[in-house]
């Protein structure tokens, strides 16, 4: 993620007119020598194995939390008490009391705060966004169904990363991916009122990464899947799972209204589907839009049609 | 339905070698002139207007009934006592109870029965079946996540048919569409041990056929979402909707076991696209099988291949 | 392709309604237990080894030709000659010569004549027709782009079957498949004024079927491929190739036309793809169009919306 | 072009690990002001209006040409000349007379030099060439059919740009995307030997982008068509338009060998379709295989798997 997040705040002055110049100034890491190899390699100023200098550090105006997520509440409120702006990678903690003493912590400090749910700004999602507000879909959003499906441990022997245990993780895929979908069904839809949801663990106990011959619990879920109803009547569902074979990065949703309908898939991140119940009889079907024309969000910053957004 | 199902009967000895030789005696509706009228078109010896003359005809072994839902039941208890074999469409009744009755009858008098879910029989999902029971998704099935979706109801002006009743229909999606659903985890699963469901009627009141200025309540579910477990341990995850824009006939399910994947659509039924997880790494993808080689079930009786079966 | 017309003469009036009733009189073939046989299986009521008797039998109106190309023009003239309608498979001839000869003669015998470019009558295709005759791709048509693929001959062992021989199928790929093609061109464009095309025969000796250790040569194309321009100035491309791994019967074209395309594959043979340049800008995308509603072409004598053809 | 190299330039050393290290000295453009900003944007040291400071500032190394094409030969020559490594935008020249000029000169120069044929390097691309040298599509390959289409001038008040004019460009369609296919057709298959070709100009007159009111002629092709033949027998067909409503930047193939076929196309500029004849019969179909393993091309540097590279 380090890397991924390096290579935005390189990029977006180079696409986007930002209202002020961007200096990356320390990464910091665990490893002393990996770090500073990073930092050169990524085009950071300096590095540190220590968050908290960079915590106390003037210069440094916003913190941006990339680390697992056990340490997100203590970076997060240290950041915002000493009045840094406070970006933090999701899930913005492990439960919800953590979640709630980092909303306090940074509401008393009054500090630019946000959860990197990046999904929002994928032009496709961010031009459902539009489409929905206009009213594109119709008054009325019936279904909200979707699914984050991934595969990377679906093998038996994958070891006990700390993505797979509770204390470091909070959760399993509920947290590391279905967080995403929640955020874009709030953000697309509504706020969700109530939900019946499973979760299961279908691998238990998973080998060390430090010793294969021993195997430990995985006290995390491994898949979990959702029912419920929005705010405004909408039905939800949507699963989030890392046991679906061929699924690399699925995050799909497909949302129905009463005048038309859209599909998104991660996998094909340049692509919305649109069914529009208006388009003349005999003529309909799920339009393949490219997200890739200079009408599109963001996209006229980038590069010509067709030629796709990574 | 009766056209399928006609159709059907008619061409059955054409395509397979079967143990006995088909007649089409007698087709039975409502309106005489119609009913008479479909018997020429359809291929039909006879008709009538009067059920029980099909029950107590001594010439005639098979009953198919495609009624409406509140039919079922009566026809198919009567048809059983008189000794007939006993084909019903799904769904099988209108609730638990009639159903239980119609079981009791067709065990007491011993005939043949069967209830109409014909897309265990579409090649495509016949070869998921073969390919399951071979072992090729592994040992285990992780995940069974379905959607039977369609449109035809979503116009709000759309009126008050039977399906909509729950006099006639029982139930709205659940019976009309997740009935083929949860027939075809059955089939491809296992048993479901637990569920947990929501219903929704978006539309509640629809213009009645007769008078479009009098709008009537509607009983029954536009939609169904649900999740729960089966007896082996793999996750159910399924919706019915006919609230979809743009999904016509949208019988989908995608399963996700230890070793690959399988998705279906119904809309493109000549496909089954499968992910093998023991295919050479960098060389993994779902695969697109064009279900009409010969080897395929039941496709050596139709066309050549690439010509797809409808 | 003699089950396959059987079929046609069968269903045609159970779902169309015809000026005249059909009996489907005399089935003829070259063995006669089998022959026999396939007249009891499709439901012909006699057969024959002497397609000479069914050219003589005044009962007979239509003489139907599904037999190899070689024969083709010797049944044709004398049907014609005989006064009957005459349909004949394509490619209609092994030559221009041959072709020429027969259409002299049914124009002479002034009977009514039809070679059986059944792909016309393909819902999809069929609309696709509509859409080009209402302006729907503008006045003018840049590009017509099509390929016919398949690979049922791409092993080098497949045998030495008629179709691979010019004396019986006059041509290879290019009569076989690629005639489709043309008469698709001709139907949804125009006549073609000039044409530049190459020809490849990539396995050029075959095991006999009767004793495989004997190779003996190919004399048809397996391939064709092809550039030229229409009388209306559009642009021809065309391939059709037998050696293609992975298509079954990808009877494919895409139009190009000054206000929009269409994109048609015969694999997948109840879609559409329909891309509009009058669509709102940033809502373009080409329509995923399922041919399966009551007001396409031919459609509302099938099955309901989303219940695809064969 | 400028920002895509520029970016190329920036990018390329975060990613991978290059044996020089990235100076961007200096960004050429015609308008003082304007290329100064770009300057800043972009992440270059300095800026000019004259090409001529390139070529003799000691402190560059590598002259990258990115001008419109009128102009390559000039400056690539130039820069020869001058020892620089000359780095060129395709097509490398207006014709072959200029293209061999330029060839000479940096071979007498002795100078690295490179043509911006920069699709072999998408890792989908890379991956098909992989797998074509290690013999998964078998011994022969037997057709390269080709495609690259855009829309960007399908409407005919689009102006008379300086790609549409000879003297600038030297050639239309051809030049501007048809290379980009030839490339790959080399680096993919073989040297070409023969072809066939037709071009086409379907809009004669265009506006001039000072005055509307003035149509001037359209000198280079809108579209151009061809068939052929590679030294080892593979069958070549491409077709190059910018009249293809829909296809915003369609580089396409599909490759059929022995044993197998591959399909791509840039669109979807992520995944790599391969059907393998050597897969067990009846679980035949392409594989849509996502390109973004970390076995794949180039992918190890980049993102996760599923996370797609623009």
């Amino acid at each position: 993620m380090g890397k991924a997040h390096s290579n935005a705040w390189r990029q977006a002055p180079r696409f986007f007119d930002l209202p002020a110049e961007i200096r990356m100034a320390t990464i910091c890491g665990r490893d002393r020598a990996a770090t500073s190899r990073a930092a050169s390699k990524l085009g950071w100023e300096s590095s540190t194995t220590d968050w908290r200098t960079v915590i106390t550090d003037p210069g440094i105006d916003i913190v941006d939390i990339c680390t697992p997520n056990d340490l997100h509440a203590e970076i997060a409120i240290a950041a915002a008490r000493a009045g840094k702006a406070v970006l933090c990678e999701k899930p913005l903690a492990r439960d919800g009391r953590e979640a709630a003493q980092m909303v306090e912590a940074v509401r008393r400090a009054r500090v630019v705060n946000m959860v990197c749910h990046n999904y929002r700004r994928v032009p496709a999602i961010a031009l459902a966004k539009q489409m929905i507000e206009a009213g594109e879909l119709g008054d009325r959003i019936y279904h909200f169904y979707a699914r984050y499906a991934q595969d990377w441990i679906g093998n038996e022997k994958f070891p006990l990363v700390w993505r797979l245990q509770s204390r470091f993780a909070g959760s399993g895929a509920l947290g590391d991916i279905g967080s995403h979908v929640i955020d874009l069904a709030r953000y697309l839809v509504d706020e969700i009122d109530d939900v019946s949801a499973m979760s299961e663990t279908f691998v238990k106990r998973r080998p060390l990464k430090t010793n294969k011959d021993i195997r430990a619990r995985v006290d995390v879920d491994d898949a979990v899947t959702v029912i419920g109803r929005f705010r405004n009547g909408t039905l939800l569902n949507f699963e989030a799972t890392r046991f679906a074979h061929g699924r690399k990065n699925q995050l799909s949703f497909e949302i129905n209204g009463g005048r038309g309908s859209l599909i998104f898939d991660l996998e094909e991140m340049n692509r919305l589907r649109f069914f529009s119940a208006t388009d003349p009889i005999g003529r309909q079907g799920f339009r393949d839009i490219l997200v890739t024309e200079p009408t599109h969000p963001y996209v006229a910053r980038w590069w010509p049609p067709g030629h796709v957004v990574g």
